[in-house]
């Protein structure tokens, strides 16, 4: 059945024919293999055109910042599913990035969102603290969280952040969009009644926004990124197997407060 | 409940405390993020260790041969999964990886222990090509496809393998597994009848194990490059949606040759 | 790292010794196999009761209703996916239920909290038929579509729209969210210009919120429904391919409109 | 491209026009929803034909004893996900069914392919001992497990086994498979030196295959029932969140033994 419009029929991304495969315009072989990084290749499917050396820095820096924090919930997830199902890697590695939703890792987009509108409301005229400051009343009238801030283990400081605005200074990259996240970042104290402090997160988009990178690709970069630290993880786990370690340390965590059968004994083993 | 021997009780990957992330012993924030390159930092995070140059060289050529290849089947599923449900990229994404089978783009592993097979049995003394004829008829013999040769496309040769293996040359990093592919497919013709070209599935584990990658994380070469290409449609599918497109073409090529209600009449909308 | 609050340690639905396993207060092997339908299972896993008759026969009519419309996006990608990897039935399963998303077979959930919303303006003193429109103006207003209304191919109206409203008639089990649901079919031609008849999607809340369902189980009943129809899809897959062909149909729909490199020529095969 | 041979260009599942739905030559809305139930309808999807009341009851009892068992691995991988992503119930799903693989609740369709092989030997003209005793040993020199047998909590018996054994007596349905997966319970110790039971993953595919049920189906069997247990789990993980207090104590189980940059210190919280 026809669902929707329907109107677009076409692709840019790439075309072939049995000699040659076309990658945004480039011959992909000839052009493209052994003369360009994975990370400009990324930049160049996403974009349409090949990145600068200091974009390319940027967004190196993103993804090795956002690629592995340990045993993470997504991590987790795939080192278990991987122990059930051994037969198919892809599995495990779709079950892990699953977990990249709006709460843990994959808020990097909606901080993305957020410092667009601000950016917005001070494009159209409003001074741009006081656009900051309304749109995170906003979002706090709504419940929402303010995202790209707080992190359960850095509170002080999170240093992929920190780091990742230093990388967008040096590299000259560092605009509007930094200065927006770092300007929140000081507000929020005032706003919230506790300090708040930018989180890696908030740090991505803000230097890629500024380094021209599409606020549409942002949720990509902890989605690429997070993929290599679950292959790592997966390459463990076939060596030393502690998915089922974790699922049954998991499972004596949590007690059962429903009903039981007449004479039903629990065991130690849940 | 407790399943399996549980005896591995550690993971070497990652740790951190609220001031420092350490990954494979190095400090994320202060070493890693800006300093190196997201390809040295997957090579890093498999195996433990830093590429030199021309493994990063030879891991960057297979990521980005392998990353994109127009609209193959697993990128219209993950596109029409965003299409049907945008609220959440990363099932888009999972659709499209889950693609990475024993059949179309997920043959490097096969591919690889293929090769590693041929390579132990000429190591405990067999002629390599002895040994080479022998593994192939074994895998004909149990009616299985010989992994890495052959391309619905890509006849004559897929430029993809043609060109890895002109890096593995350049960079100096062909040796025994590249030697091996080569070598089968000069045996191919006369043990099948008819030739059967390496493709990018059987040059990536040749060139990856010559520079010493491990055979349980090639899987994770076409997962990891795969999962850039689908995040470039994805961000192209959000501007322009195909994905009921495809679908409304893919369900027009396929008849109903089942039984109807009487009185029911077929329309031209499936 | 301790994400969240993490105030609740416990979990009501099931518990288990070396003799027995305790599903929601019963003796699983003693009690229920044998004994209950799978559906009554359903409703006690989800609601932690026992259903009657009419909710019995309700919920079975919406599964029966929603889980299968022919060659779907979702069984589309579902098919794609198992052609491509055979070794991982479940991974098929997983990329078709992934298309059960806001826009095509999963607005069940969004249609029942629209109905709820209608249905707690009217309680807190507004006329209904003034709460509904006031709440239809309100999505519109948002952009957003009208939940469980309007179908690419049944335009008159969704058969099984109709059944289900009639089974809740016979039931007894049709109230206040059928009465909403039908109210609001009635006035949509007034407010959007044109008639937009109730669908299946929006049938299945509007009679199983009056059958006592829970609304945050509601996504549920497609999602358990269509993993049924992936199955038969998935074993037919495995008789009869289709996948490929599909894919195949699916590609020849779209044009390249990007660049490419001098001397390149399109083939047939794209 | 075009992949493989494409030869099927037909599906008897389905088709459809404005008015009617038809499955397996049936009309949807006016023949099955609310006068079948979605037992029965699941076993006309899969193999096309009604089920009699015996049929029915048998995969109604299957599909009860396995749909849930506490807080196993796929439902941890799942509830974690729902934790981190709440905005898509379908991807938590998704991530729970990626664990029904071989190693742990996906067994049933090794476990049936395991006694069609005993049986087909039989049928050639073996004894059915000397049969089952043949392709067990073969299994073990292969280092294969024995799919159907043992459980890690259940190891006197598992009561699911043992009552779908019973019901399949009752129906009259048990027959040659239920026979073979007695036999190879008993001849297990004599070959392993330990007994080994039946399990719920050996047990369903004995009486589904006696049943009439396809080899080709029986690995959605579980991953129906498990769907339905998933689906409680995550409408309960929306009212108490146990999913990051499970990860937390997941990590917590796991040891760091990599190396450290100097100075580091770990803390409690890893």
């Amino acid at each position: 059945m026809k669902i929707g419009r329907q109107e677009e029929r076409s692709s840019a991304i790439s075309t072939s024919n049995p000699d040659t495969i076309v990658v945004r315009g480039r011959d992909l072989a000839r052009e493209l293999v052994g003369a360009i990084s994975f990370t400009e290749h990324f930049w160049l499917l996403v974009t349409g055109a090949m990145p600068s050396a200091a974009q390319r820095r940027m967004l190196d820096a993103t993804l090795v910042a956002i690629a592995e924090h340990g045993l993470v919930p997504s991590v987790q997830a795939s080192r278990m599913t991987l122990a059930a199902a051994p037969e198919a890697l892809q599995g495990a590695v779709a079950a892990g990035i699953l977990g990249c939703g709006s709460v843990v890792f994959g808020s990097s987009e909606a901080a993305g969102r957020f410092f667009v509108t601000i950016e917005s409301r001070a494009a159209a005229g409003a001074d741009l603290e006081a656009a900051a400051s309304a749109v995170v009343r906003e979002y706090r009238a709504a419940g929402s969280a303010i995202p790209g801030y707080g992190h359960p283990l850095h509170r002080g400081a999170d240093p992929r952040a920190t780091r990742l605005l230093e990388v967008a200074a040096e590299t000259g990259i560092a605009g509007r969009h930094v200065a927006i996240a770092t300007l929140v970042e000081r507000l929020l104290p005032g706003i919230l009644g506790r300090p708040l402090t930018l989180n890696v997160s908030g740090a991505i988009p803000a230097v890629l926004l500024d380094a021209g990178y599409p606020v549409t690709g942002l949720k990509g970069v902890p989605l690429l990124a997070r993929t290599a630290g679950l292959i790592a993880h997966l390459v463990e786990e076939q060596r030393r197997s502690i998915g089922f370690v974790m699922s049954h340390a998991a499972s004596q965590a949590i007690d059962y407060d429903g009903e039981t059968p007449p004479g039903f004994k629990p065991t130690d083993e849940a």
